[in-house]
């Protein structure tokens, strides 16, 4: 009793009540009237929360899953793409791709790089033979941002589709898919929408359908020009987890309550006052300019094991961080600040950080508490984001 | 979504989930056996929690309500008794009093002082026909904690039975009612118990009870003499608040589980973190030396009005705190810190409680926050507390 748990990583995060109440719902049924209806609002909501006028499918997965159903729908075996390789799920875009008979170029990038249109375009004219570019909005792994607005300027007028996994993005910073030509947007219901793990989400622009159409998808399960058809009845191909659509539906909900403008300008809020945190404690950020909104991967001191960190936090104050991936397990903590969680969660989680920092050898400097708190007012009372 | 709403009054206070789920649970008949069973380990554990071998009876009333069972049980019309007056709660034992046609003497001590012993022990040798000290452990309008186990040297061999109301103490700093030599002690579900409000806990010592008998009822509803017979059979009188049993028995699962002496620990530990900030800020604690471990009660800046610091913490922050009471409404903040509150939500609250003073005018120093933290932190690795 002496700490709550704190979840700060930057996936799954914490649920709020209202959306585990509506979770908590009795069972309906699928294919009946009822949830019909609850489908069909999601979807006005999953559009605005999109920024697109197409359908956008929802898919019993994970954030894995929605990749996959989106290389094995958009490219045949024996195409090839290039993919932004700049962490571990650009690594998995290209995993996806091996498994599934998709060649790879890889635009290769020091973790906490982002890629530019410029690097983009240049990959594009060296092997033109490219059908798809395989990124990340925000890749989890490095708290990077890639510019994908800027690079679907590159893409737009070629023979080239744009793919983006916007799992820790959508709902957290901008991104409209249409606007920007994206050709496909896909997320995960368990970052920025605050539901469990287990639902993923995907649409496709038009170039996409009719790219698809000349793809035979390579596993049964992903469909999705079938599941097109079904979403247009409120429906989805197989049973669709019933709870998380009706959980959604409260998320979308308290969205709309907000207001996107609200929402994305408390996580850039946060974003500032951990970043804040960071350089105050006279740590490193990995991210240097391009960083996303919805974590913060801190370079822990050179002689501090970051996973000691993360064990001191979560036994000494109840506060669950996230480690470094691949070759920055140790040497990286990644703070969480996404969906439900507000400026006393990260002041918690930051705390918890320093003392945890402190407990394994460290030197944290003081004042980074007040001095963040009074980052995050600063940028919330600002006029605009970004 | 940018404030998660934070309630840190005195009372009530927030809900564990593990609580709030049992609470949820549907309902069972109160007359049943295995209503009976959860009855009665809820009994052993509130004789734990109140440190006495006697009965501890449940009702299903406010604090006041229990307050009424026990000045109409113990105290005959005509009767006259001693009442410790030092805040609105000293008050409400009072009025209580007249309403009974019970006299009352008044120990009459302004707003943030204790009793003594001595004045007790002065006032009950001027007034020899007082049968019995009506006191709170902790006064909630003030946060004082009145010594009582001192006032208890001084009644315990007079013809005068000491009753306390411990609806802010019990759970929340140590109380034993047996080696206390406490004669009546009483507690409402709201405060250290993490429970709705709905629920008064009241025992009584052998000496009390002998008193009892002399005694007849003035309400129907509150009759303690056929409550303990009842409760003997895990049973009470009238319909018993079942859900709010059931959420007991999970409250003092907790307690079971965490122990009293780190509860205990913690309570300690977060009203040093509460004092520490509100001396760096530069603010008045409203009781100088005895002090209640469950909240803090702060005297704003002369210039500005408390009320509009409370109102502000709410709007901009989301956290609920409480004003004064009675002549010290728009002087007084009073920060809860009771109960399912921990240090990073007492963090939050100090903070929001800063920052609405200098809103409305007021001047705040600075670095109180991790002043604050780190007297918490020293407190909790203390060897002991006191």
């Amino acid at each position: 009793m002496l700490n709550k748990k704190r979840l700060l990583a930057p996936g799954p995060t914490p649920i709020p009540e209202r959306v585990r109440l509506a979770l908590a719902q009795d069972m309906i049924h699928h294919r009946k009237p009822e949830f019909k209806a609850i489908m069909g609002q999601v979807q006005k909501r999953l559009q605005i929360l999109f920024g697109t006028t197409q359908p956008v499918m929802p898919l019993a997965c994970s954030g894995t899953g929605v990749m996959t159903a989106a290389v094995t729908n958009l490219f045949a075996a024996g195409e090839k793409v290039l993919v932004i390789e700049a962490g571990k799920f650009g690594e998995r875009w290209a995993e996806i791709c091996e498994a599934s008979n998709v060649a790879v170029e890889k635009l290769v990038l020091d973790w906490g790089q982002a890629a530019t249109a410029e690097a983009v375009a240049n990959m594009l004219d060296l092997h033109p033979d490219c059908t798809g570019v395989l990124i990340q909005l925000s890749e989890t792994s490095t708290g990077v941002l890639h510019p994908v607005n800027e690079i679907a300027e590159v893409t737009k007028d070629r023979d080239v589709l744009l793919v983006v996994d916007g799992i820790s993005a959508v709902s957290i910073s901008p991104c409209s898919m249409d606007a920007w030509d994206i050709d496909c947007l896909l997320t995960g219901s368990q970052k920025g929408l605050m539901l469990p793990p287990g639902l993923g989400l995907i649409a496709c622009s038009e170039k996409a359908w009719k790219k698809a159409e000349s793809v035979t998808p390579s596993c049964f399960y992903f469909n999705l020009r079938a599941e097109k058809e079904k979403i247009l009845q409120n429906q989805t191909l197989f049973t669709t987890p019933v709870s998380l659509i009706i959980g959604l539906n409260e998320s979308l909900t308290m969205f709309e309550e907000t207001g996107f403008d609200v929402i994305f300008k408390k996580q850039w809020a946060l974003t500032m006052m951990a970043r804040t945190a960071v350089t105050e404690m006279g740590l490193e950020l990995l991210a240097k300019d391009h960083f996303t909104w919805g974590l913060t991967s801190v370079l822990v001191p050179e002689n501090v094991d970051a996973g000691a960190v993360l064990e001191y936090a979560k036994e000494n104050f109840g506060v669950i961080l996230a480690g470094g991936q691949a070759h920055m397990k140790g040497r990286l903590v990644r703070i969480g600040h996404m969906g439900w969680v507000d400026w006393a969660d990260l002041a918690a989680g930051l705390h918890a950080f320093a003392e945890g920092c402190k407990a394994c050898g460290g030197t944290i400097a003081s004042g980074y508490l007040e001095k963040s708190l009074h980052a995050y007012h600063s940028a919330l009372s600002a006029s605009d984001v970004s």
